[in-house]
């Protein structure tokens, strides 16, 4: 049976991918949306989040796609509120508000997704699979997309808790992490500034095990989201943001499920079985770069 | 009966805090020393790490006080020997090394320390005492030293992963996450940096629950270490580093040992007792405070 679900923050994201993986999802009907200014046709919309708590006691599950540094008092309300919450990527503006938030729901008896959509892209779990009983010995990242085109006019990026380029770098990040059979950590970082901006639009990160990153937010040309991870002879490429893997040359089948319908899935099951999952493994590495990172000022940036 | 132990940077905080707490410590006695420079009359002293961690198969426990950046490698490898390790603050220069760390000494049976010696000082149990059973509803700390008197041509504070003035201020954080009932995050923060510098010379910090946080190194007036919390009517002050504690207005009694041979009794009690202490709370809040704060270019420094 469908249960009920409000989504909050009805941006781009919410339009292009929370909106209809819930309405193709068998678990979730969409039965309300908070916004300041967005709606979705047929679906009642409030502008006052504690309002829709009050009357809305139907919803037991809140999706959280508002930027990151607003989320934390919208997480913290509804959990208050005995609901269980979905958060996107990533899942806070600092680490400390999302362990308190993991504290706050176990304490409340709900579900709490810190959702990462890249790690379901339709390779990931193959090459996760394949690396399971090797060990890495070497990679790299490239991480290369065009602002512009993706974040257009998305001002908060550069804004102090944005995250910048690391925004997009944390999906690879999220991969990364889920495929390794072993952790990695940051050994050091080159992070380019635009001189009118709080956020880094490139970076270049060194990890342990000789593996490399680099992210571009500048790239006009091919947009590229891949990795090739090398274990001895054995070489993995997760290549279109890890939707295709390919082992030693040869394309390898991947999952059914698209990125967002298979999260909505994943919080079916969680709030089914009375779990959260919370991994901030991704955001320790943003915090590590920009905490270690050399920065370096680079020319001003305007969309 | 006293154990051996290995001293591994011998700069300045060695032998200001180290050197003197071993010295004075029923627990260990002095049996080496490695570093590039620095000795200690009548210990034998060793250059090559891996030659002393061979060689000195008697020594089951090594204390690392090398700044940060290349204290991961040192530790990792007495770990892999099997040894126990303690380490200076900041214990890393990256949350996910720690982590790791973490990791490798849960496997190899053996224990890790992550020291923070403001949280030995000796105010610091009585103020957790009062506030265990309070609700913190406000707050305050100052944290304002000179750093050319008390960190004199530390250049290593100033290059990416020095932390810059958050290295003594992770002692106040190390001292709040102790002390306090309840977590709190970093809501925003404003970060100082030199022109010619990668790391904050003065930070200004807000957290949740209405605690503000001043740190600043240029100050050549009264030295402040101070914090100041309340507590509905309630106010504790944790004075000249956390070592006086004064409740409401009375100065109450603080615990006995000085900070350093605080720690290396733990350490004892840690051996002893095959467990490990690991707390990144304070390195966390750091690391957010480096990822979300806005940047301000302030006049170039030198030492």
């Amino acid at each position: 049976m469908e249960q009920p679900i409000c989504l909050v923050g009805i941006g781009k994201i919410a339009v292009d991918q929370h909106v209809p993986a819930i309405a193709a999802s068998g678990d979730w009907t969409l039965a309300a949306t908070v916004s300041r200014a967005g709606t979705v046709e047929g679906v009642p919309s409030y502008s006052d989040f504690d309002a829709m708590l009050a009357e809305r006691q139907d919803i037991h599950t809140i999706s959280l796609c508002l930027p990151p540094v607003p989320r934390y008092d919208y997480a913290a309300r509804a959990i208050a509120a005995g609901r269980h919450v979905m958060l996107e990527k990533p899942p806070g503006a600092t680490l400390a508000e999302v362990q308190d938030l993991q504290t706050m729901a176990a304490a409340r008896g709900v579900s709490l997704y810190t959702t990462w959509h890249s790690r379901m892209a339709k390779g990931v779990a193959a090459a996760k699979v394949f690396l399971s009983d090797k060990v890495v010995t070497g990679g790299h990242i490239d991480w290369k997309e065009d602002v512009r085109r993706w974040h257009p006019d998305q001002d908060w990026i550069f804004e102090p808790g944005g995250m910048g380029v690391f925004d997009p770098g944390i999906n690879a990040l999220s991969i990364l992490t889920n495929v390794l059979p072993a952790p990695v950590h940051i050994k050091s970082a080159e992070l380019q500034f635009p001189a009118n901006k709080f956020t880094p639009i490139a970076a270049s990160v060194q990890f342990s095990g000789d593996l490399t990153m680099e992210l571009d937010w500048l790239n006009e040309g091919r947009q590229m989201w891949e990795m090739t991870l090398r274990a001895g002879g054995d070489v993995v490429a997760l290549l279109d943001g890890g939707n295709r893997c390919v082992i030693n040359d040869v394309e390898v089948a991947g999952t059914t499920l698209d990125e967002y319908p298979a999260l909505y899935h994943h919080m079916a099951t969680l709030v089914r079985e009375g779990r959260s999952d919370v991994d901030l493994a991704p955001m320790v590495h943003v915090s590590d770069a920009m905490t270690l990172g050399k920065r370096i000022n680079v020319a001003p940036f305007s969309f």
